[in-house]
């Protein structure tokens, strides 16, 4: 098996090699499907028992009764203190960068008025409440606590209930201590299928949530997907993927590492070179023979550049765009001179990282966009997690009585022609020629206290 | 049965009666999701063969080949002229009006500059291609194909491709003249899974779309949450539902024909009224009973009436209000005095309707704001169909060779926290320092030539 897989756009094999490469097919699971069906009507109908069943057979701990799983704000403190320092500026630090980035977002009411007095607008309002589901164990990431939890604080979220698993009764401090710095208001120790189920059904204790964010197994990705329409969900991530145009003058190890930064986190994960230059894809190349055997997760690097990674020998930088709106990878990196040139031509990618100094890595911590990006090609038609995900608006329709009589009269138009006749007469009955036939009380109109 | 159920908040089986009455279960049918789900498994492999197969034993016509389902634009335009002069002139006028709104609703890339130089923000982007589902027969509402297509030309969209059934081979001249004005750029007559397969996957015929919008029937809804993340889709609609907050003081009539017009629709549409009054809910019931007999769909407004629609007595508008935002309806009329003052307290309704003179028919055709509207409590989470369902964002990093130290040091810091090496030695190597020991062309930043 070759180190990463080389191919050259200049091949007449090109076309077929690239899909086969990007080929993923998430595939459900027939087992975890039934299996996750049952637990979510269980805690729908069972609440506060179901879940604390599911708890202890599938974390294996056992907590005395539901209220010994809420985790008290008392010890999100106590492992926010107890973190080392360097962690604690660097996690404040950060959040304090995602807020700041996030405040662009939010999106205001806004009305306009017409010539008769008619106004029309959309009202912006955050959720009420919104669900975070943080994995437990190993995957726990802190920062992704942040990516998910600030932008719903930045929208006006009143409240945001964490579940988060605790394999064998073992609480994550990072977890808690970030859960503390990015404003959550509740903690609640449990999660898989039973934790999403008790956010979009509620139980006795714990309260039913408007929407869920959050990363998770394949079981919570499955429970997700079911309890959507009771709930928002946010997009159910596939692999990460991270996609580099290069002119070939980056110094090639810092291109190798950004490959490898990808491909750390999964066996699945995906890294993919474009570059015009041959001797350049053999130097990076270079790199990554050299620097794999240094790095503490060389195994699953190997395997995901072996199966999915690629160098790719482009045409041009031109062709290396057109490429990259086919792929619409998640992290973009143009590692060129004038990348804002080249940045212009993007039409689809989750984030666009431009210039040799913007390593994914900053982007993944702290520069301050989120790192919950659209993956598998859904950059095409979705957008990285934010301000807007958790806002929602209502139209607003204010129409004068004079407004009434020029609309009355197109509505009821095309309403007949629809064969919706209450519709039509609907808005018949405002108009100042009287309703149609069928009304007796014609001079009710004139009771009309807010028409003047 | 009774005309219309009625209820009163004071009594102590409210709550239970109210959530009885809202109860609404979308519910799979096992036989359409196999049978989607095996016409979505032959599309994707067989491609227009399979198309034409099914829409041949579907809608009952036997087009010569795959090439006789495109609909040529002579023919929209055709129908387009053949329009009476009334209708022709309520669609182009309704158009203009949306077409106005949604303007307001177009996001635009925005950036800001750091003190270090380092630039973020978002780029705002149309999807490339849309696919549009149009119902064939008697649900075909022009209207409805306004409101889908004209936020996405206003996005930006390139290419809106229209699918609709023809059953029997009879085309909707009201739909291919809707087709024409809201600026539709292809359309074929196909429906159904195969026609929601064709856009998600593509054929040789039919280009493969970005995202899927647009009502249908249980095998469309179906095939549409099947093709998910391969393409994106709009809200699954449930039944539609209006409710009215008056004060008691606009005519009876007026409120009995807006209840009417949402439960013409459907008889599992659903229409309420709050009001404190008990003599005026009394009225619009005598109104109920007198209207009724007048309107043609008299049997889909009466089931709908008795099953799911009520007159309910509040304490006053504060508790209306309450109700309201419990209720989160897809339609909200504010038929009061002073109704700002009532649609402040608003959080959750897809388009709120204020004062007496804004009946929801207004708002369905012509008013400007979109009539696809979040239903079954989906307004506490998600929004009208709009521009942005048309637009998507990719993040903007441009980190300075200054701004990569700051950042460089933060990520590092918090990726060894994660365990993350290879994350925090890509950031290490853009520091000024040089990278970490393991790397051995410390001299190649100076050949970064963006770096100045």
């Amino acid at each position: 098996m070759s180190l990463i897989n080389r191919l050259d756009t200049r091949s007449p094999e090109f076309r077929a090699q690239l899909t086969a490469l990007l080929a993923f097919e998430a595939g459900e699971d027939a087992a975890i499907e039934r299996t996750v069906a049952d637990i979510l009507t269980d805690v729908r109908t069972r609440g506060d028992a179901a879940v604390l069943e599911y708890t202890r057979r599938f974390d294996r701990h056992q907590p005395a009764d539901i209220t010994a799983l809420e985790i008290p704000r008392s010890e999100w403190l106590a492992a926010l203190d107890a973190l080392p320092a360097a962690q604690r500026d660097a996690l404040e630090a950060a959040a304090a960068r995602i807020r700041s980035y996030h405040e662009h977002q939010r999106a205001e009411t806004w009305t306009y008025t017409e010539a008769d007095g008619t106004v029309l607008g959309q009202k912006v309002t955050p959720l009420d409440r919104v669900g975070l589901y943080v994995p437990g164990g190993k995957a726990a990431y802190p920062s992704s606590l942040l990516m998910n939890a600030i932008p719903a604080k930045v929208a006006g979220v009143q409240e945001i209930v964490m579940v988060t698993p605790t394999p064998d009764g073992t609480r994550n401090q990072m977890v808690l201590a970030a859960a503390a710095i990015a404003g959550v208001d509740r903690a609640i120790a449990i999660g898989g299928a039973q934790g999403v189920a008790a956010l979009a059904y509620g139980t006795a204790t714990i309260p039913a949530v408007d929407k869920i964010v959050g990363p998770g197994n394949a079981f919570v990705a499955a429970a997700k997907r079911r309890v959507y329409g009771t709930v928002g969900i946010d997009m159910i991530a596939g692999p990460s993927e991270i996609l580099v145009i290069c002119d070939g003058h980056t110094p090639a190890d810092w291109i190798a590492m950004d490959l490898f930064s990808q491909a750390e986190h999964d066996e699945l994960a995906q890294a993919i070179l474009l570059c015009p230059d041959a001797d350049y894809l053999a130097e990076v190349e270079s790199s990554i023979a050299r620097l794999l055997p240094t790095m503490p997760r060389a195994d699953i690097i190997r395997t995901s550049l072996a199966n999915r990674g690629a160098l790719i020998q482009v045409r041009d930088l031109d062709e290396a765009c057109e490429i990259a709106n086919n792929i619409a990878a998640e992290h973009l990196e143009i590692s060129t001179r004038e990348p804002e040139r080249w940045a212009d031509k993007i039409r689809h990618a989750g984030a666009i990282f431009m210039g040799r100094y913007s390593s994914e890595s900053l982007g993944d911590y702290c520069a301050g966009p989120n790192h919950v990006l659209p993956t598998s090609r859904t950059a095409r038609f979705s957008s990285p997690l934010g301000v807007y995900d958790f806002q929602k608006r209502s139209s607003l329709i204010q129409v004068s009585a004079q407004g009434a009589q020029t609309l009355g009269k197109l509505a009821a138009e095309l309403a007949y022609g629809e064969g919706l006749a209450a519709h039509a007469r609907s808005a018949e009955y405002r108009l100042d020629t009287g309703a149609d036939a069928t009304t007796t009380d014609s001079t009710a109109v004139s009771t009309d206290t807010s028409r003047t």
